[in-house]
């Protein structure tokens, strides 16, 4: 057999110390499938002492992770300390001291990561990051090996877990937002500062990175519309039962396709996170608790879906070392995966041009003649309704509307009209309806 | 760009037609995703003047494949005739010739894999033939590259779409048999001749490619035990139901570790396909009309699913062209992907040896001691029961048992035993029962 591969794992906290793990237990069997054996060189971390999930061997253990990675003898770097700073840094020196890269580092690839893609170019190198979106869920590879002789023209996904359960548990349970969030950090499916999750910032990291491998374009964190799930009110959770529906937390990367100047057709890629409403009979409506699943229209293989485990250390790791035995081969052969490629150069559109549904309430006076008003408001922007149900409640009514796809514009600017009517007391409940055809 | 990658097409059936479709539709996407534009070089066909869902120049269509194949400019070859010969030399020759393979031909994979393995090592080129399992569902690509750091333990697929529509309108539409065939038919999911679907064959044919990729070791269809679905009833689809299960032609292999001599630990595969119960809960019983899903489950990332379409011309052909583009980028290259391997080298246990769970409906005389008897039976094969249900009928009543976790033998003989038992009428039900924890 050949000569040992040398590995530096950068960052040994609950995705490190199971990557650390695992290439000793499948040792072997790593070693069969790369055709050399696997030689830890070396784990960076930021205090000598801390209390870790795994042994790890004084004389490996380092905090100069800089020194590590400019070493001169790693073939590849694992960087699974996240952030922006070192992480970036760190990566980039990797990558020109010749070495291939796996991260798992969503929040630095979607804000920078046209930096990295062009330095894993230039070194020749690969850089592949599967974990980053949906954990162990083996998506990133499909997408852009298995489906590159196909177009893709929509990817809605579940990728984070923490409002995943909780939105279940609003169904489920009944329980209110705050309810529900103390009983995910309870289990520990929420931190203590649960910000990034509730309120969208890393579904829309990993919607970028979907997004900009899906339609073969630049697509970074600050292009993706985010709104959180922390307004979803149980009542919003009790109309989406009612109307036989379940709200998740989906991001959304589309294709759009327009008529340009001259009959010639423009594709623009939509991305978004936000809670919508989708038809219990749709597979992403099934997934429960904390799972992820991404659920992919293609123009020839239709409808896909892929579901799974979306953190966690031990299913973490799992992809990290998927990508390390795929990154270890190439690097024996001197050769390279699939770069990156945003040659399709997509523009991205903004939020005001997506086309969705609305589903909407409104508490409006019980009087003749207010649906005929309400049902004006939405002509005037060119909405068109599918459905209303109006229920009377003492002196009041309540009047729920889903409208036909229209412009995201279109559809706010009527909510704007409604709240200004004087036969509207108020807008209770706006949500986006996805996942059904017109 | 660089010089055009030449591709024969062998085929133009409901696959075929859809690959040189594709070529055309996706020629500007395909040629910036392998770095260079595809030529059809020619098409292969049994019939020059059959009607075909695609146009194919009258001068790139032949009937001889292997003088296609043999030209000596090809670069990639795409099977897609079918069955064992021609198509076995075909391949060969083609990698002889040193043109890449993609072929989504299950059957030539499961009976003589090995061969055409060894004969793309032997010439260095790719054999890819994602297609072959379950159409358009990733499952290959992931099960071979992504999960190659972690240990995989278990597959359990529905792999075959005409089975699953049958065996999904007997549990909603509670029709028997034989009327869910004929429906079947009607609708195109089955064939005039079904026998290939319906007793299992097709899904052992994928059953034996999974189990090779998940346990690195040689399975052919010969090692894989078979049962179809022509012999469940309207009423076990009903027992399936009372029970909060559901009947589903399952293909499962799965890694049976066994304590061998001196304490060493032995690792056997054990393949097989049969029709089972699973919970309603499974994310396998959501898996409707003739769509395919495969189960994951593995020691790191634990339980993943992959759902799709599993066959039609143009999802499979979508399969096809992940494939080819991955080929054609390492023959451009001048590279490979991860061939097959068989380092692993488990041994396939015989059917008796895998350990099931039975549900068992029995037909006894209502008297006392009847249940006390059936008990006796399972106890004296080792067999340990987890429920019993006893339901009155007339004079005489019926008894639904759920045995634990057993080897298939013990539970064979359990039934054989009670066959032959004065107080049992007949045994009117046997089915196997998974995806469930002990
Ligand atoms: N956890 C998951 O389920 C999950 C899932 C998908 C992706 N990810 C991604 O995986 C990455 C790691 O996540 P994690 O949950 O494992 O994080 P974590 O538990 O917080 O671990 C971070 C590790 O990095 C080390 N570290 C921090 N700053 C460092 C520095 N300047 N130099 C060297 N080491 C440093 C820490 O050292 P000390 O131990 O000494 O403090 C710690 O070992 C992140 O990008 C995250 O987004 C995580
Ligand atoms: N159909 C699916 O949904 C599906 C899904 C997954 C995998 N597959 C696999 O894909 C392969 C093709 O299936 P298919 O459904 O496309 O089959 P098909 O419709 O029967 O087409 C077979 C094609 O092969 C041609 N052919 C037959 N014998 C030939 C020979 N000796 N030389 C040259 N051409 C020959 C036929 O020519 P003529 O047209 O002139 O008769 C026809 O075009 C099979 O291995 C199948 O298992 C199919």
């Amino acid at each position: 057999m050949s000569n040992p591969l040398k590995v530096a794992v950068l960052g040994c906290g609950s995705v490190g110390s199971q990557v650390v793990r695992l290439l000793r237990a499948q040792a072997d069997d790593l070693a069969a499938r790369i055709g050399a054996p696997v030689e830890l060189a070396g784990v960076a971390v930021r205090r000598l002492d801390a209390p870790r999930e795994v042994d790890v061997p004084a004389e490996l253990l380092t905090t100069d992770a800089m020194g590590l990675v400019c070493r001169g003898d790693i073939d590849v770097v694992v960087e699974v300390i996240g952030g922006i700073e070192p992480a970036r840094s760190l990566i980039l020196a990797a990558l020109e001291n010749g070495a291939s890269v796996v991260t798992a580092n969503k929040a630095l690839l979607a804000e920078d990561g046209p930096t990295l893609y062009e330095a894993a170019d230039k070194a020749g190198r690969d850089l592949y990051y599967e974990a980053a979106v949906a954990g162990a869920i083996p998506i990133l590879r499909p997408l852009r090996e298995s489906l590159a002789g196909d177009k893709v023209t929509r990817v809605l996904g579940i990728v984070n877990g923490t409002t995943n359960f909780i939105l279940d548990r609003m169904d489920t349970a009944g329980s209110g937002f705050d309810e529900a969030l103390e009983e995910a950090q309870a289990l520990g499916y929420a931190e203590a500062d649960p910000t990034a999750d509730v309120e969208g910032f890393d579904a829309a990291a990993k919607a970028a990175i979907l997004a900009s491998l899906a339609f073969h374009s630049r697509v970074t964190a600050a292009d993706v519309h985010r709104e959180g799930i922390s307004e979803v009110t149980a009542g919003d959770a009790r109309s989406a039962r009612d109307m036989g529906s379940v709200i998740k937390l989906l991001a959304i990367a589309e294709l759009r396709t327009t008529e340009g100047e001259g009959g010639h057709r423009d594709e623009a890629v939509c991305v978004r996170v936000h809670p919508a409403m989708i038809p219990r009979s749709h597979p992403l409506a099934s997934v429960r608790e904390a799972y992820n699943a991404v659920f992919v229209e293609s123009e020839a293989a239709g409808q896909l879906m892929f579901y799974g485990p979306g953190a966690g250390g031990a299913p973490t790791a799992s992809a990290v070392l998927g990508d390390l035995v795929t990154v270890a081969r190439n690097h024996r052969q001197g050769t390279r995966g699939v770069g990156e490629s945003a040659y399709a150069d997509r523009t991205v559109v903004p939020m005001g041009e997506a086309r969705t549904r609305y589903h909407v309430a409104i508490d409006v006076d019980d009087r003749a003649g207010v649906l005929a008003a309400v049902a004006t408001a939405f002509a005037g922007h060119g909405v068109s309704i599918q459905t209303v149900r109006q229920e009377g409640r003492d002196d009041d009514a309540q009047l729920v509307v889903v409208s036909h796809e229209a412009t995201d514009a279109q559809l706010a600017a009527t909510v704007e009209e409604l709240r200004g009517m004087d036969i509207v007391r108020d807008v209770t409940s706006v949500m986006r309806v996805e996942g059904t055809e017109e």
